[in-house]
């Protein structure tokens, strides 16, 4: 059994008049996350955990913001588009755990659509993807609610 | 042999007027971790970890800080809870890897109390959980000593 | 097949009048990293990720600050004295993944190099280092330019 670990952070600024996209869904909120595509922060994490595994570069190589190819995106695309890279390699993914790092809202009641969409396009069991949450106490820009932050681990596996 | 990868990270407040609890031993400090809890930020984030390898959700979701259950608990009794929630599914802890991000105070002399309560909860070897410890140089919230944050990272195995 | 999971993190201030070395690469740039040692915030984060995974200490236990012995040491000596630690004891590094959090410079173009620097004083293949980089979108102290982050993972095997 061949075996990597990947890991991956991204951070998004929080503004009025954008929509907030996390885990594929959109959430209501009065505030969404800046960005050249939709900006789903924990999307990034993930596919960058993905990336990292395999050494194959990071989110902003495979699909930078410079490019129109990326504008307004839909993050699920580019997780698909980063799936695609590693099963071509001939590696699985084992499970995923994230954890969403926002003051507001609560996104405990969006966890199994995120699991749900997150899991089909990764092509794995429901509970081997882990979206996990948590408040920055009000402190720094998290607690300030002026950005939003996530961190996902991930393990490949290869037979 | 069945792996699963986790990952932890928690915040608290640092306050006047509270115990400072960490990796499950009170440190003498001048200030404490403010929350629902002991405040453990250390427990927390590996509870986290353990919750996220198996996708049972996280440490919010299953002990909530709205919860009378859970006012002052020790946070030792948390992590028991979480490893009894592993257990129960047939998993062990392979090993835990966690990071302590405070300015102050030293915690050095106190990492083998640490690690030998929590080895002991989790039922595996000394040398199997790592507790580490960094400033952030007098950066962010972190460097002004306003909070205490935590990560962690764990590896769980089923034969 | 025994395996070892580990993380690491590290900060340093950017200021001006000091070189800046991220991944054993010397960067162009107007600040550098403050520190003990050349401050090396990468190499730093994994040698703290492969003390970890075997629970041996942190980077500050093994080569303190307060020493001469590290002052204004190249970071590549640690990660070869990290690295003898844990082959000594029987462990290979499995891969490495880390992500640089900066808001300056662009670090992309120094990334194969890092690798290749990595990877040899690691004994693996250059494709399990791995070297990913984020802005934090201007937020927080990294994203005004403050400082430094640097965040790895690592795994470790022993037949």
């Amino acid at each position: 059994m061949n075996l990597r670990i990947g890991q991956g952070i991204d951070y998004h600024r929080l503004v009025e008049g954008r929509d907030l996209w996390l885990g594929g869904i959109k959430i209501p909120h009065t505030k969404g996350a800046l960005g050249h595509s939709d900006a789903d922060v924990l999307l990034h994490a993930i596919c960058d955990a993905l990336l990292g595994a395999l050494s194959l570069g990071d989110i902003g190589v495979h699909f930078p913001d410079t490019s129109n190819e990326f504008k307004d995106i839909d993050s699920k695309i580019l997780l698909k588009k980063t799936y695609d890279l590693i099963t071509e390699k001939g590696w699985k993914v084992n499970n995923v755990d994230a954890t969403l790092l926002l003051e507001k809202p609560k996104i405990k009641k969006f966890v199994p659509q995120m699991q749900d969409t997150i899991s089909k396009i990764l092509q794995i069991d429901l509970d081997a993807v882990s979206i996990k949450a948590t408040t920055a106490e009000q402190l720094g820009f998290i607690g300030k609610e002026e950005g939003v932050v996530a961190q996902a681990v991930t393990l490949l596996v290869k037979d």
